[in-house]
């Protein structure tokens, strides 16, 4: 039996998903969880590495056993095992060529800026501040510009592994609400740090650094050194997983 | 000249406003961060007392100097020395007969409940979770009931200290959004734990074990145990103080 388990998570204490240097990740926190339901400790597999600090309103992944196991269950035993700032929404059984990263279709990022001119302590370690008012239509109008399917180089760290760079962007806009600055973007695939440097590139536009149609020409450089800075983990969350 | 300063915090790892105990406060955490400003760390009086784990969308606060300050700078400057987890929002000078608590008119809190079947990490500490669905028209139209003047020992922890117990609710209402349900009271003041403990009781209305028109006879009993239980401090929020 494979079963899907969807998650949400705050990044803040974690060095990502998956297990490196040692680093507290969430991945072998999950299979913890599952030891009382499932004691053989199935392997995990995710939708996606995330970066350290980086949020999960919506997280899946995916394991292999033998057992039958009622899914509600699996989620109320989870979440008694699992820590405050991890917890279990969903689980489903599902076929056993689904893949939790390949059957990936889309996957949907939203970065929130607090956007106040003072702190907020709600919103520390949830969003990036930004306490200069941000123009949103510009950010917004140079936004669209991500849309389609382009070589994103240019919002690609630059010591990610060599490859094909090349995604299809299928949504980008930026909106305001109150104090907030939302950025959504959801395509086939993001590149290393690409959200985030999306981001930056973004708060350049705002601040007149870059125009409102400079996006363009930034994507077909596929130079790193052309697009803003990489904007901070903090805001960040994986908002939507969509699969067929 | 005296300062009028308005706070944002989150107070779950704090044991309320004032010193008590060699808890850890917010008072004195307010008076440290002033320092830097007003080198003779003027004293701070607060617009109430606080419960431990309680948090503040607005909260304020007074104190004196002679030093003319400029009040946007005096917010930056304690942003700077305050915590994480606590925040100046506004300053301004008041005249010297205004006093934090005593020229208080009246005072709003929010109770925050997340209703959802599932913990979610990024509710904890900030809302209470009470996971069988809420019947939120039987706890509205119960709510409605506390508006008016009235003897409210029945909603007052006993081993408050003696004194009037009387007061004006002038608003009291719940509503759902999403998986949220708040229940938010204004009151000319507040006894002590009096919003947790109407809180525990509108759930009582939601289980069915109180009928939504049985307010007004456990106000009229002014016998504590005829209310609900005390609700956790972690959802509660004072939400507005209103001054002339």
């Amino acid at each position: 039996m494979r079963y899907l388990l969807t998650l949400r998570y705050l990044g803040t204490a974690y060095h990502g998903w998956q297990v490196q240097d040692n680093a507290r990740a969430i991945q072998p926190i999950i299979q913890d969880a599952l030891c009382e339901m499932f004691p053989q400790r199935p392997g995990v597999t995710g939708c996606s590495r995330t970066d350290a600090g980086v949020h999960a309103n919506m997280y899946c992944c995916h394991f292999d056993s033998d057992l039958i196991r009622d899914p509600y269950g699996v989620v109320c035993a989870v979440n008694r095992r699992l820590p405050n700032d991890i917890a279990a929404t969903a689980c489903r059984v599902v076929p056993n060529d689904f893949h939790a990263r390949y059957s990936v279709k889309a996957k949907e990022y939203v970065y929130v800026i607090y956007n106040g001119a003072h702190r907020d302590p709600f919103y520390h370690g949830r969003a990036y501040h930004y306490r200069f008012p941000l123009r949103v239509e510009a950010m917004d109008r140079a936004a669209r510009d991500f849309v389609g399917t382009h070589d994103f180089s240019a919002f690609c760290a630059e010591r990610a592994k060599e490859g094909d760079k090349t995604r299809t962007v299928m949504n980008a806009r930026v909106e305001r609400q109150g104090d907030l600055v939302r950025f959504t973007v959801t395509a086939d695939g993001f590149l290393y740090n690409m959200v985030r440097i999306m981001v930056g590139t973004l708060l350049r536009v705002s601040e007149g650094k870059i125009p409102p149609d400079g996006i363009p020409a930034i994507v077909q450089s596929r130079r790193r050194k052309n697009a803003g800075p990489t904007a901070p983990a903090e805001g960040l969350y994986l908002n939507r997983v969509f699969y067929e």
